[in-house]
């Protein structure tokens, strides 16, 4: 394997991928990146045996690609990264001599590495004959950020540390549960094969950073075990979770005994200020008083003080109460649905309750309250 | 007490003193602000035994500071300087009441914080009486950075975790060793009093943060127990180092077998890629091969790989060498000088090494070599 490029254009390869590099284990060959160099291109690929990203180079004016031999090596991501790195920008030659030894130089620099036979590196996945859909970029971006964060991240039921995914002939619904908490989020979306996976949330979150801010399509093929998605030249595959997804659709309250709609960041911010002082405590306790159009926000801590915050509703319908729950799920749950005007419903103390974007049901929090004598 | 201001000028105050904070300690009050109340003022301040910063807030339009009765309390600077940042960007009211219980509220946000009482802040340490000198905030700062990275991390000889100040009728000289390297920083200034104090290089590196970038004056006052230096409203008060300090006048070689002057930032690269071959090792052992006017750079591991490097040397002067040193050193060295020409000075493989800014002596770092055979 031989071929000349441009520094630049290896290190935004390397660095697209090096986050599906495996991190410790005993596994090298996990540990490092796989090249494999065709007449006319340069393919990447970083696999923990979760996630892989796979980004192809073309050989053209831009990323300088010049291929004098084609071959493959897998180099260690830690140190191939970096040196790529540090590097004059100028144009880099790389060359896989026996036994695996690959120099990398750059005007008077020259790095030689210990490579991995290519032959080790895991195989990838397989996607041939089943059905894609498509999604722009930028809705599957807030489908995830909306949700994730709600995923277990204890392992006591594997399958909560996913999030759920189902599509069908009219719409795609992503669900997260922790089982304290819950986020929804549905897009409109005809003509989708019908679909029921759980994806990582870690895989989600790693998928979500390299994702295009725009509304470029995203292909998405799903299999029984994995999931591939495909944005211009780059491929991410994940793992999919076994185990069943509980039904979460019936936990979601349909009518409630009290509505309030708020301006988002007033009542973020009061949530925020009355988390300060909780936060010590381990469920984040902040209460909540709805009397008329004035909500109180309170929180207290024996050690520290205490904060009271007054704001007024923009509209409320139905019955007072007083409420508890854990402040920072509520941040969290507010900052998802990002909305300058929330709803919040409630049916008593003792219910879950649901927080929306006022007039939008697309998307969906549910939190669970903390008990409280009042 | 009881005050208004507007919430930057608070906030701002807070930061500046919060890095004085006292983190993990029994008394609690150490890990408190002081807040004092005079008829025009709000003076801040932190303090943890080993450094303190005072900064005194004065009551005019900008700060918007009215002060309704004045008196002092200790506030947690945890959650005080979280509070105030939190609270909305508008006047805040401070009020503190019986049992310490202090008031702090925006708009509809009402905080309440169990405070300490102010006797139980340390006293701060005494100048009066001391010569105070003068010294402009940027040469400070030079001096700071150019020296305090070369100070001892190991408490084994506790001076040594400090730097060296010394001045006299002619000039000022920070000086700070490991043992293994050596940073020298001089620079000319009249009519200074002599003194020689060793200031614990932490304390050193808070100032830094804190001096502005410009050439207005520091106050610098020396006590045989405590520094303390003075900018515009604020105070920084640091506990000086016991100990005698080593004579390290005599460990600086004035000739030099061997000379070369190289362009700072290809030198500094080229050593940053060999480091990072070494780095695994615990001296970071770089080789250098000055042979005419060539250098070659080289590290190896045999693990990772290896990487070798020529540079020209822009003059070179005596004999050829080989040598070895720690590459971490030198690049801390190379950056501090933070200049276009470096000299080298070499007196063989085995004897510690000089590099200044070429044709400027006013500062100097001294390497120790690492032993090997070639």
């Amino acid at each position: 394997m031989e071929l000349l490029m441009n520094k630049q254009a290896l290190a935004n390869a390397l660095q697209l991928v090096s986050k599906a590099v495996a991190v410790r284990t005993p596994k090298q060959v996990l540990m490092g990146i796989l090249l494999e160099v065709h007449p006319d291109e340069l393919v990447a690929t970083a696999y923990n045996l979760e996630l892989a990203i796979q980004t192809r180079v073309p050989a053209d004016e831009e990323t300088g690609l010049q291929v004098r031999q084609t071959g493959a090596i897998v180099l260690p991501a830690r140190y191939f990264g970096e040196i790529v790195r540090k590097l004059p920008d100028t144009q880099i030659h790389m060359r896989v001599d026996a036994n695996y030894m690959t120099e990398i130089s750059a005007e008077s620099v020259e790095f030689h590495l210990h490579g991995i036979d290519a032959e080790e590196f895991p195989e990838l996945p397989n996607f041939i004959g089943y059905e894609s859909m498509h999604i722009p970029a930028h809705t599957l971006g807030r489908l995830i950020e909306s949700t994730v964060f709600a995923a277990a991240t204890s392992e006591v039921r594997p399958a909560l540390t996913g999030v759920s995914i189902t599509s069908d002939a009219t719409q795609l619904t992503f669900v997260a549960t922790d089982g304290l908490r819950l986020a929804q989020h549905r897009v409109a979306h005809p003509d989708l094969p019908e679909r029921h996976v759980v994806i990582p949330a870690k895989s989600l979150s790693e998928l979500s950073k390299i994702l295009p801010e725009d509304d470029s399509p995203v292909e998405m093929v799903l299999t029984p075990s994995h999931g591939l998605f495909v944005l211009g030249s780059t491929r991410f595959y994940t793992r999919l979770l076994e185990g069943s997804y509980p039904d979460t659709s019936r936990l979601i309250p349909r009518s409630a005994r009290t509505q309030v709609v708020l301006p988002g960041d007033a009542f973020l911010q009061a949530i925020d200020r009355a988390a300060l002082i909780a936060r010590d405590k381990d469920n984040h306790m902040v209460r909540l008083e709805v009397e008329g159009d004035t909500l109180t926000v309170t929180s207290h801590s024996p050690e520290v003080g205490n904060v009271s915050e007054t704001l007024h509703a923009l509209r409320k319908e139905g019955e007072d109460l007083q409420i508890a729950f854990n402040g920072r799920y509520v941040i969290e749950a507010v900052r998802a649905l990002d909305a300058a005007e929330i709803a919040i419903r409630f049916n008593g103390a003792n219910q879950a309750f649901v927080i929306e974007r006022s007039g939008d049901p697309s998307m969906l929090q549910l939190i669970s309250p903390i008990l409280w004598r009042s």
